[in-house]
């Protein structure tokens, strides 16, 4: 259970990490990244400077605290367009990927779905992806269909071409699964959607913190994530669509900053984006958003995602020689290996290894037609981020004999 | 143009405030509290805390970090519930005041409204409160009926009791006017509209800062506001709704944490609150919110609101006193003191005042239906906070006159 010679193409980052100590100054394994993000320093400062003494409000103010913050918030923006590979007038600010799908189905899904149009969506998609879909079906009368995976447990996509007709108007699909991290091949995708005339909608929330993200050469039409997957503070997200899409989609949230010209007859509205972004902006968080966005481009995406590729092939190679251990997802995964180990729950298995200051998820991971297809109710998640080492396989390893012990399987 | 003797209520507490300096070290005399307050260091250290060295996602991990986070998020919403004097299952954190009226629009508005069914709004609303609802009316075939102002610019409700019928369902008014300060006489409206079997809600932004709540003695039936102006973060609000309506709410944002179980033929709905927050909250947000609403409960909402009353009255007598001015709104305005000067476009005067670090707001406040009212393209607008001083009036009053001599006034 030795870690392998291969040496991490990254520098030891926990010191740029407040979050991977735990509170007696021990460290801390964290292996639940794909959930949420520990934050560099470089975020929580933004946070605290554009909090603190750089604090404004945005677009309205006629003094020059207001104007710098309007800057700081609009190249924001533009940080976050040149990190997909899109131009700032593409991005909507949210309140993270869930919001951002949401207004997908609530704009552009009202507006072009009708009665017996067609969705396409995928049996390991988070419910994120699901639930809005299926509200938007019963508003519209549309219909789900749903792909199946492959063996390997990607998205089988001579299915998704089989299954696709002219009556479907959207296929929305994980680009990285959060259970499993398979990733799409998300060209092709595009393509077959597009072959019938339907959009292509990725949630990015495991592609974007994992892999250099270019929304150009994926050929989709949508693109969410959230900031605080990507090493970025909670309580922002965002929607890239294409220009021409995002121009013609009608407003959601009607306030203050989303209109042209309010009147109690007649309310016009403000072009994309600003028509998606009703009210005060979170304007801290779009700063320190951009502050994560900056941090990993610096760091390098390539490096980052050959890093998570050497820890998933390691973890993936130990725990796939236990006899009682079934392992979850392609071999290729993107930062995420989901197992489960005979007659241990998940839950037991989080348990104990946190009393090793060890943290992997255990349950259905929002994704519980997933589970069903693999007939189990939950699976246990180790999840990795440009902090994770090797030492933190040791422990989770170690981890795993001490609960086998604990649980007379030793 | 000296002070007045009288000493302030409240001790001089710019010092807990880091944006209260402009950035060369010198006192920055921030009068836009009304559009966004300063944020306490506690609250800014509550957020860095928060993303850092406690960080975890909440709700769902297994080990002990995450069941912290929990726990605090939730203490969150106790402290907010009771800043309000609600509990806390009904509380629903959205990412703004702006999105908890747009979401009442959407669940509440839209299983309740009928075609020819009727809304009632007043004149100087905020766009965020009208908006929405005429998105509703379109959506629902509901209609919208608008209640004039008195003489001194308060919701005239002679007038709403007059115009209210059966057929009104929702009346939806400011609780204090952005522009113009004046408070609503909200028990009496609740009484107005609860007469005719509609709900009641007030848009809160302006007198959760100004003034002690108790949704009790309101009376009111929804009541929204947003953190980022009450000494709060941005990207975080709330919304309060009496339990037996929000229980009844149909869901409106799908996603993770909504929801009680998803199949792809048929999801459930978790209970509210959580029904309503789809996706990873926003946890750091809503950790800041509640040391909010702490500080100014330490400090003293009855005691904030003399003090501003005292910077009201001082403000509004020195600017009554000029035959050039023009002052909107009611004499016990809460905190906010509109105005105009003849001859001088408010944003002139907002740019010289702003090389003087005086800021005030010059333009329409996202009101255009009362400007129009007004007859006047804009006003300019000073707002207190709990850090305002009789300084920062003398300031504004030796800038006025700096621009009167600029415009050859003098």
């Amino acid at each position: 259970m030795n870690a392998p010679a291969a040496i991490s193409t990254l520098p030891d980052l926990r010191g740029d990490f407040p979050g991977m100590i735990t509170h007696d100054g021990t460290p801390w394994h964290y292996l639940d990244t794909a959930a949420t993000a520990q934050k560099p320093r470089a975020v929580i400062e933004a946070m605290g400077r554009t909090l603190g003494e750089n604090y404004a409000t945005v677009h309205r103010g006629v003094y020059s605290r207001s104007a710098e913050m309007t800057q700081a918030y609009e190249n924001a923006r533009r940080t976050i367009a040149n990190f997909l590979g899109g131009s700032e007038n593409e991005i909507v600010f949210t309140r993270g990927a869930t919001e951002a799908i949401n207004l997908v189905a609530n704009t552009w899904g009202r507006a072009n779905l009708k009665p017996g149009d067609r969705i396409l969506i995928s049996q390991l998609e988070h419910h994120s992806n699901i639930v809005p879909w299926q509200m938007l079906a019963e508003a519209t009368g549309a219909r789900i269909d749903v792909c199946p995976l492959t063996d390997d447990h990607q998205i089988d996509l001579d299915v998704a071409e089989a299954k696709l007709t002219e009556g479907h108007k959207l296929v929305a699909l994980c680009h990285v699964s959060n259970v499993l991290g398979s990733v799409l091949d998300a060209p092709r995708a595009a393509k077959l959607a597009h072959n019938v005339g339907a959009k292509l909608l990725l949630d990015g929330c495991q592609s974007a913190p994992h892999m250099s993200v270019d929304v150009a050469k994926l050929d989709c039409d949508f693109y969410v994530f959230s900031a605080h997957k990507l090493y970025g503070p909670t309580g922002i997200g965002a929607l890239w669509a294409r220009s021409d899409i995002l121009d013609a989609m009608p407003p959601w949230e009607g306030g203050g900053a989303m209109i042209d010209r309010v009147t109690f007859e007649k309310t016009t509205y403000a072009p994309a984006p600003q028509r998606f972004e009703a009210g005060t902006p979170a304007i801290g968080e779009a700063v320190a958003f951009a502050a994560a966005a900056d941090y990993i481009s610096a760091v390098g995406l390539d490096r980052l995602h050959a890093h998570e590729a050497e820890l998933v092939e390691r973890l993936r190679r130990e725990l796939g020689a236990m006899n009682d251990v079934t392992l979850f997802g392609p071999a290729d995964s993107a930062g995420i290996v989901s197992f489960a180990i005979d007659d241990i729950h998940p839950h037991d298995l989080g348990t104990i290894l946190d009393e090793a200051n060890v943290a992997i998820r255990a349950g259905h991971h929002c994704a519980q037609p997933l589970m069903d297809y693999f007939k189990v109710p939950a699976t246990a998640r180790a999840s990795f981020g440009l902090y994770s080492t090797h030492d933190d396989i040791d422990a989770l390893l170690e981890g795993i004999a001490r609960t086998r012990r604990i649980f007379g399987k030793a």
